[in-house]
């Protein structure tokens, strides 16, 4: 079924900025209307399955990714080869099992993978000044969680799925699982919202500033026109994936992977790149920059800094859930101090208040924010028992 | 006193890179030989004294200043004309008393305050192509915690001064009264390391190396030769402090400054610099840049990484101080995560292995590292007494 909606809207797809790519990918030319007031028009939305949809297309599994993932969750990645970046989670026999559920997972509004964003080709329509096709570039509009969520909800209505078994993430994709229950509740049986917080912290904006600036001033940025002269600024990209690791990693993890290791030599050498964290970090760099899209970048640090659910429900956090028949799953874990446990406990707090029903699990892990894409046993277990439990509450 | 010694030298004194600035300092002519096996000729210290020196020589207390500190403790900063940055700590009646203490600090060698650093002019001699004199820029040498150390030496013995009647110092000013203490033994009566740790964890070594690859990815630092042409490389140094910047903080001290408030607006608006955090952080970074030098962020960044006391001395850290007569206060701050509590303590159970008299003390506070720096009134108290009793017993 997949396949079958999918080839025809692929027809209208406009040719893509990573051409060697041929993103699965469905094309809404009505466009979709953005918090900012701006619309985008056509929207692309690109996804990826995995499993099939029963007849009753009651065994929908939405997997929302984070900031630098994408729709490639359990299959080698189309750029670098690589897993899936779920794959510890989502196949055969997962947590999020494929032979049971049928696992959507759209690349997000504004992200670099096929959706529109920045650097998709704009409509011609849309370009401010007439000419050849061209990204959008900085002219893509600011978004939020909520218009990635918007989008998804296109790809879903798409599929003929009124009613998703359960909404999946963790960081970036936990705001969108938390924006999803909020904004379409008749369309959420379950959510788990996995190391997120219901706010993007002053900490958590700092660090993503810095990334901002990183790149920025990285003169092949060209004030975001790098596309005219195709390059990249590979260095401010780099240096603000770089800051951006840290934060992804415990200290105890950087302590235990690299401790203060010295690269090819027993005693220190007084020369640059001395400690294997210094490379390996260089390395995360440097492989980010041939997969991402700097303005892609901009666009979603920016929506994420913007995240803020009380305020959009006037300061009041549990009135974005009242009234809600969705179950919740939250887990963190315990050394994630980029959305630490305590956030997700205020999250918790006002589930409780708003009488949703509601699991809290606070993972014991020294691997860091990272840990929801690692091999961590009982954060797997938790979630599969969760989802077993939507299922086996709609009959799947 | 101090004026007196410090005329003659002068007059020996290179032109400065900051010309419009007459540091106080000293010229050492014989030079010093660093622990990379460079030997830096003549070798230059800047420093600045407060109080007097009594006529037995011992009441001496030499402060030590962190990475982007410098020897202007308690006077208005001749570049930005800020108070001096330890104010709170070091003054008429503080903890550090000058009206009891003579106080004592210098620029750290790879300073960029008039001490012997990449910004000050090579001398003739060390020059590898003959021709009109420039600064070091990235031909100078590699330096370590203990170089800095010995440098100071060098100003002490100077002043005549036997045995410093106490070492202070937080941060990287911490490490260096390690270093005073393993190094000289006999020449430290009281020594305070102060929000530091025995060694540069993996996590802050990956911090450092963000700055560095933001400061080696600016053009404009032109590998290191940006005095050539006059530049300097603002973009990149803006960006490691504002990373740096970070981590001097909490995330409660962060959120209770900031949390999400906006800049100028009541609602989202989707601009840039939307978040008050976002402008203050580029604040910090566009100032730094007018008061520091990118190759001394370089070479003081990595002599802090490079600084593990243990593996200097056989991976023992007890050794460092093993019959020491040197008692020591050490102190860290509850919220600090650049040097967590948890690192004191190891430098503590070093410190009562090896038999030293040792009081440990943290300090409840939610300002993070930056506490050592602020009004931190137990830490004061703290501090002050244990200057007081290590006065007593010499009789000053």
């Amino acid at each position: 079924m997949t396949e079958a909606l999918a080839q025809t809207p692929q027809s209208q797809t406009p040719p893509s900025q990573t051409p060697q790519i041929d993103h699965q990918r469905v094309v809404f030319p009505a466009g979709l209307a953005l918090d900012s007031g701006a619309v985008i028009a056509p929207v692309t939305v690109a996804y990826r399955t995995y499993g099939k949809l029963n007849a009753q297309r009651s065994n929908a599994v939405l997997v929302c990714h984070a900031l630098t993932g994408d729709q490639y969750v359990a299959e080698p990645h189309p750029i670098t080869g690589k897993p899936g970046w779920w794959e510890a989670v989502v196949g055969p026999g997962k947590a999020v099992d494929t032979d049971r559920y049928f696992v959507i997972c759209a690349n997000v509004l504004g992200g670099c993978m096929g959706s529109s964003g920045p650097a998709e080709l704009m409509p011609p329509q849309a370009e401010p000044t007439p000419g050849a096709s061209r990204p959008y570039g900085t002219d893509f509009p600011s978004i939020t969680i909520r218009d990635m969520v918007r989008s998804q909800k296109l790809l879903v209505d798409h599929f003929g799925i009124a009613r998703l078994l359960a909404v999946v993430g963790g960081s970036m994709g936990g705001m969108q699982v938390l924006e999803w229950a909020a904004t379409y509740p008749e369309m959420v049986a379950a959510a788990a919202p996995i190391a997120c917080a219901a706010y993007h912290s002053a900490q958590n904006i700092a660090f993503h500033e810095v990334g901002r600036a990183a790149i920025h001033g990285d003169p092949d940025w060209m004030g975001g026109r790098y596309w005219e002269d195709g390059r990249i600024p590979a260095k401010g990209l780099s240096v603000a994936r770089m800051v951006a690791h840290i934060t992804y990693l415990s200290e105890a993890a950087l302590g235990r992977k690299f401790g203060r290791r010295l690269r090819g030599a027993s005693a220190l050498t007084f020369l640059e790149d001395v400690f294997e964290v210094e490379s390996y970090l260089r390395y995360q760099g440097s492989t980010f920059v041939t997969r991402f899209d700097a303005n892609s970048y901009l666009t979603i640090t920016r929506a994420m800094d913007y995240f803020d659910m009380a305020s959009e429900h006037g300061g009041d956090l549990p009135a974005a859930f009242r009234n809600t028949t969705t179950r919740f799953l939250v887990a963190s874990f315990s050394s994630d101090w980029l959305f630490p446990t305590e956030e997700s406990r205020a999250l918790v707090r006002a589930l409780n208040a708003a009488a949703a029903n509601t699991s809290f699990i606070e993972i014991s892990t020294d691997k860091g924010h990272d840990a929801f894409l690692l091999d961590e046993p009982v954060f797997h277990r938790a979630l599969g028992g969760f989802l077993r439990g939507a299922a086996e509450r709609v009959g799947v």
